[in-house]
């Protein structure tokens, strides 16, 4: 059975108190995984100004037994850094592991769950 | 009775399809405020690259008759933007309208439903 690997990609932010909820999000995640019986693992990548960046994170998956990677984006919208520098850095990572299968979801933040939860939050700051 | 206007404040971006997920989370709210019998108004605001900004977007509810107006940082982490640009803006915006009141609350991501929901999206890509 292939081994599926999950990466989380954001930002980045020179703040580092900015890393905390995709740190969160990362071991709810692997909670969610284990419970569920499956053993891939779970990883952070930053676009910038954070550590590790996507080709880390993906050769780091991939050294640990990943055959199939699935990278996240952890953003609200699809702009340029999900649809341009995203996927450059993830043909970059296919052509570094040509035999792992590295695929990429839409942004959270386009999901209508996601952003029902985001609604109910703002409505109960009124 | 007060009037409560909700600034959704996101960061911007040049591609203009980012704006997408915010307009329909702010439909969202509007929709759900119509339905509890609210009527106060629900707007965008960017930090940089897209109009408008929040002081008028604040000048806008004030306008509109709001005097009391809630900001919701529409990111994922409390970094910089949030932490330091958020709040000198917002004490510009209380500076000129003294009869406002103008509350600021914590970033969406840091919310644990909907770090949930997107721990559940991110379990459906695998």
């Amino acid at each position: 059975m292939a081994t599926h690997g999950i990466v989380l990609f954001a930002h980045g932010a020179r703040d580092v108190r900015w890393r905390e909820p995709f740190e969160r999000l990362a071991d709810k995640l692997r909670a969610a995984r284990t419970s569920g019986g499956e053993a891939g693992p779970v990883i952070l990548a930053f676009l910038e100004l954070m550590e590790p960046d996507l080709p880390a994170a993906v050769e780091e998956l991939v050294s640990g037994g990943c055959d199939v990677v699935t990278v996240v984006p952890v953003f609200f919208g699809q702009g340029g850094h999900v649809r341009q520098d995203l996927p450059a850095i993830v043909e970059r990572c296919r052509e570094l592991h040509p035999s792992v299968e590295i695929r990429c979801a839409v942004a959270v933040g386009e999901d209508e769950s996601v952003l029902d939860a985001v609604a109910a939050y703002c409505l109960r700051q009124v």
